[in-house]
């Protein structure tokens, strides 16, 4: 948002901002990601046409923006995560309020119905992993670096194998629904990929 | 096969049964799992209809047949898997072979079009597990277990957890193609799981 608006406006703009996102979410949920179109977005968000346009370029810029708000709001502060200096305890903050989303019907669904259309659609695919997961593991990486700087993690340790370790089975378990997402769950991933990777 | 059959009946069961099962493989891939029908298959096989229903109660039967005969080859021998007494060679064995098998067109194609299905009907979810993941699980778990006696691998690993860590970054690397499927990689995610899971 434009700063040098006056306040009131600006507090309507973020209002509008934040109903065509959480339409755009709704609908995805409802009808799938293929069909939802900019109208339908316009007419359950109360908005016009043009008001979306103005802040996107098209269909599928402003359906990446409701995930990506999605991940940050989940995140709370951002994408950061904490840094306490102690590494298992940050982890497993984060992984379990990741498993405390994922088994949210609320929140999973829409992200289900995006991760329906990516498995037969390398493009979609490749937009995913660079405007959503890329961000989102960079934040991520960057606290297993401190952890790497303070002793905690291995030095040579590949960061991306890390973060697989650590989220892909809690995803796939997600996916297939092939088990429950508890914080005990959580934790033990945590620990698993920690010994994995201790110096 | 019903083994009082005269051996060149026999022979021609089986070549009909593969028949059916390879074009059944090969119609979910080009026209995805919710698409293919009986008749199709049978079309495609060069058999009546009358012969896949002799053998298969329905569409779902022969369309999880064919998944499970996918399984079945990629094993080589059924779906024990080898054990030399090694685990590490003998899980670096099974994973390079993962890896390659997802890699390849011919093999993953099929495997993608009922991730898709899975991702959003929890039915065909349940049915994967029960008949597909399950059985291959336990043989998986077979090899844990005698790795477990052999003082190779933590006595208390909780062994869903194992496969998960050496099983689901591999299979969330392929489903977002977020990274190449090597015999480097395979080796990695063993190297990470023993060490996870060591005694």
């Amino acid at each position: 948002m434009p700063n040098s608006r006056r306040p009131d406006e600006t507090r309507r703009s973020e209002r509008s901002r934040q109903a065509i996102l959480t339409a755009t979410r709704e609908l995805i949920s409802e009808v799938g990601y293929g069909k939802v179109s900019i109208e339908a977005i316009a007419a359950r968000a109360g908005v016009g046409k043009q008001t979306i346009y103005r802040w996107w370029p098209s269909r599928g810029a402003v359906i990446f923006d409701s995930f990506l708000e999605l991940s940050l709001d989940a995140g709370g502060e951002g994408m950061a995560l904490p840094d306490t200096g102690d590494l298992e305890a940050d982890l497993k903050l984060v992984m379990r309020a990741t498993a405390a989303e994922f088994a949210d019907p609320e929140f999973e669904r829409p992200v289900r119905a995006l991760n329906a259309e990516i498995v037969n659609d390398p493009g979609l695919a490749a937009q995913y992993r660079e405007k959503l997961a890329r961000p989102v593991d960079e934040a991520k990486k960057a606290r297993l670096r401190s952890a790497q700087r303070a002793g905690q993690l291995a030095a040579d340790a590949d960061l991306d194998l890390v973060l697989e370790v650590l989220y892909a089975p809690l995803f796939q378990r997600w996916l297939h629904r092939s088990g429950p997402l508890t914080a005990e769950y959580a934790d033990a991933l945590v620990d698993a990929a920690l010994r994995a990777f201790r110096p």
